[in-house]
């Protein structure tokens, strides 16, 4: 396949964005990465966003933005996957340049989650889940998530307390980035008194929602070097993998099979294994999914994710530093657009652009976003020359 | 770019399907084009749908299909392009199989819409517009095409009757298509007596929707002449293009601009024009659209579309036969799906299994898409050995 490399990066922070409409969020991401890659056109633009028919009343978001973007003419395209919508409108980005049909791309990860009432939001959520065996029950989303994590809990003998170090670690990253939605330390203490959601997920093992845009452009990688000085980083792995859509439905519903299959492929084409990534921006929904992310990757065996937290091994210095700009937990997740944040931030990362923090020598980075309880997740790879 | 052949096809019957659920549609349609192609695994499925979200109130259409059909562990996305969802998906799989990534993929073209009220739906279908500046002043999706198709028979002197060839002509062709939404034929008396939707715009001018789904499989060319003995058919043109989303914004509201850019684009990698289309599947959601179409991909001169149906060159013995399994007029048009169903016709026309609508001889079929009215067009022109 063509070797593709990131030219630029945009993003703008996570927040209530009561003061900018739809078109205003992804506008101002995708601006941010065409001046970053100096560059004022491209050649088709791919859009990642889950909620907008419902929260805006707007479909068609592809040709939405390359309208206001001024992309006029270009091809433009969206692409939903749920949560993992951001990761798959970068992996169908790729495939375009790829072919070879078209020499640039620009994806935008986008979404707009505050201006309805938090029920609508839950509701629309739930779209997510399987509709007539799942949502019909009466379930929302984080009900699912709660289920898989109380078994997880029953099955390997973990107490709720041990699942604190990674939202610490989430928050403490946070602290140093300023596209992060929570700016706030927290402790072991805090976490335990936190509000309950859904037992036994709290308010600190949850994610927070909110508006926000991160974005990118993508050339074929041998055309990087006359175009720009900054590091080179290229996309060595791509891979996409799904399991069933309703968690009854797996084998093992503590086993992200799609985060295995996807990430081994993605190793596989980057040449590369778990003890090659120097830092991992896992998708952190729920701190239960941090667990079984790092099981299913290869960092650690099978109910053991959750001693990596508690060893330390996660954080900048650690074996496997996850969520280094606060990750889903504080960097927060504006559904569509995580995915998208989590390339920007492994290619700060691969730039040496994290200050406070940044992982010392970053050179292999790897984001994986996941769509439902795991239903579809995307594995990347980059790497920096 | 790798060049790209369709292995199998496969549609149901557009209708009202209350006996069949959003799983069954998609899935039934998925079946057929796997028993077609003589293949029950594929790399990849994309799906093409629109409403899903506010109708059935599921997202991640990919893995929910991946699922339902048995495409477990394989890369699966939705692609949304409003009511050119359908040929945006078609495109996304020819993107990915031409990559090289993968090396086969499933596309499904599906919608449900009778499931919600009416008026439900065509709130639905606004979404197509901008919300902002369209769908804010209370106009609906048929209200919008009502506009253009009133300056059109001012600009250019038609009267509403001029229109009527190209609704008789899809009713006509649709009375030998077992898969289409209606069985009737018309006559232009019956055309200009019909009941008023959006003046001009009026009963037969506009396509009924419905439930329905159709889908193809794709392989690399080169692959195809050990797996089946039919006819091959390569996709030999590809491209999308954009105009506002928005029709005031246009430069022209009467030219489309995105079917312009994107057949010249799709003629020139098929090394074709016009002249060479032997049979031609457009977007007729309304008649106004029929003659757009015509003139902005060089069939006739501006504002001379409608003299093609007045002249009888669209029929199957015409110079450039449109709709001939119905169109969107009378096959119908269950939006997300619709590209899908056009790939299929000319997939059947090539092969030569249309019977009383096969256009003689056809060598080269052309399909175009269109979402919202105009925004984002997609032209695909096949070719059979």
């Amino acid at each position: 396949m063509r070797q593709i490399a990131i030219l630029g990066i945009g993003q703008i922070k996570v927040d209530e964005h009561w003061d900018l409409s739809l078109r205003e969020l992804g506008g101002n991401a995708a601006f941010a990465a065409m001046q970053d890659a100096g560059m004022e056109k491209v050649d088709a633009l791919f859009v990642g966003n889950m909620l907008s028919p419902m929260v805006s009343g707007q479909n068609q978001l592809g040709t939405f933005f390359s309208d206001w973007i001024g992309l006029w003419d270009q091809e433009s395209v969206k692409v939903e996957a749920a949560c993992a919508s951001g990761a798959a409108a970068f992996r169908a980005g790729l495939m375009a340049v790829a072919a070879g049909d078209i020499e640039s791309a620009l994806i935008v990860g986008v979404e707009k989650m505050t201006d309805k009432a938090g029920h609508d939001v839950t509701a629309a959520l739930a779209t997510a889940a399987d509709s007539d065996y799942e949502v019909e029950q009466g379930i929302s989303f984080v009900g699912i998530n709660a289920l898989i994590m109380r078994r997880y809990m029953h099955e390997f003998g973990w107490k709720h307390e041990d699942f604190a170090p990674f939202s610490i670690n989430a928050h403490a990253n946070a602290m140093n980035n300023p596209f992060a939605r929570l700016h706030e330390k927290i402790t072991t203490e805090k976490f335990e008194r936190s509000s309950m959601v859904a037992t036994p997920i709290n308010l600190l093992d949850a994610s927070p929602t909110g508006d926000g845009a991160a974005a990118a452009i993508i050339v074929p990688a041998e055309k990087v070097a006359s175009l720009k000085g900054k590091p080179k980083i290229t996309v060595a792995g791509s891979a996409s993998a799904t399991d069933s859509i309703a968690v009854h439905s797996r084998k093992d519903p503590l086993f992200l099979s799609a985060a295995y299959l996807s990430s081994q492929k993605a190793y596989e084409m980057a040449n590369v294994g778990p003890k090659d990534i120097d830092v991992f921006e896992l998708h952190d929904a729920f701190s239960i999914m941090s667990a079984l992310s790092l099981e299913a990757c290869g960092f650690a065996e099978r109910g053991q994710g959750v001693r990596l937290g508690l060893d330390n091994e996660i954080s900048l210095t650690g074996r496997v530093p996850v969520c280094t700009r606060g990750g889903l937990k504080a960097r927060g997740h504006p559904v569509g657009a995580t995915g998208m944040y989590q390339i920007v931030e492994i290619v700060q990362q691969l730039r040496g652009e994290c200050g406070k923090t940044q992982v010392d020598g970053a050179k292999i980075g790897m984001a994986q976003n996941i769509g439902g309880s795991g239903a579809t997740i995307l594995t990347h790879v980059l790497k920096a020359d």
